[in-house]
């Protein structure tokens, strides 16, 4: 199955006046989780600092509590971690994407069906089943 | 039920090369049904005439057949209105967004619990289940 459908599916979730997550934060909030630092997170994804901060401080506010805390930095910058809350998040996040690829898969599939140019290659070196 | 919550779910396939659906596009194809022009359609969503030909141009190339055709204007311009494909590419869309918003349904309402504002007020005049 070298010729397996590659349609990515995203979520956006708007609370109305409380904020909103989608695709964005969620990769921010894993990078921060990776790197232990907000802006090795934004320059992962290729973001400023003072955006990747200004993200930070949307998703703290969605929330009672916050997703990422912050420690004071010395010569080398602060350091950051998810709480428990942050993780809670990402799992709730990309739980929903897998769910609703899940319920999406009939509609996805006749779409891929129509395709003008078929479904997206399967990049080389990647596992069939990745 | 006039607090209840009001989170709006979208979402945005990505089919790679072949090109993208997401909620822009969606309303765009919804708005062409209704006003059976392309420019209508644009103005209602405070897009340009240009603006809403490229994206109604992206999505004809990214299936095998149109969703939208056109016919040549007179003095007051031509119409426009969506084909068969063009009504199923819509259905399709509004169908995976509900089936996702279903099948997220569990964590969302976890989410909703932790928003620092509550859910988002029902807004005036509106039925409380619509």
């Amino acid at each position: 199955m070298t010729d397996a459908p590659r349609t990515r599916l995203t979520l956006r979730l708007d609370f109305g006046p409380a904020g909103q997550i989608g695709p964005g934060k969620a990769r921010l909030l894993e990078e921060i989780g990776r790197h232990g630092s907000i802006s090795a997170a934004g320059r992962a994804l290729g973001m400023s600092y003072r955006r990747a901060w200004l993200l930070v401080d949307e998703i703290n506010r969605t929330f009672h509590g916050p997703a990422v805390t912050t420690r004071p930095g010395g010569p080398g910058g602060g350091g950051a971690a998810l709480t428990p809350w942050g993780e809670r998040l990402i799992h709730l996040y990309r739980s929903m994407e897998v769910a609703a690829m899940g319920a999406a898969a009939g509609s996805i599939a006749e779409l891929e069906r129509e395709l003008a140019q078929g479904p997206a290659p399967v990049p080389a070196g990647e596992a069939p089943d990745d």
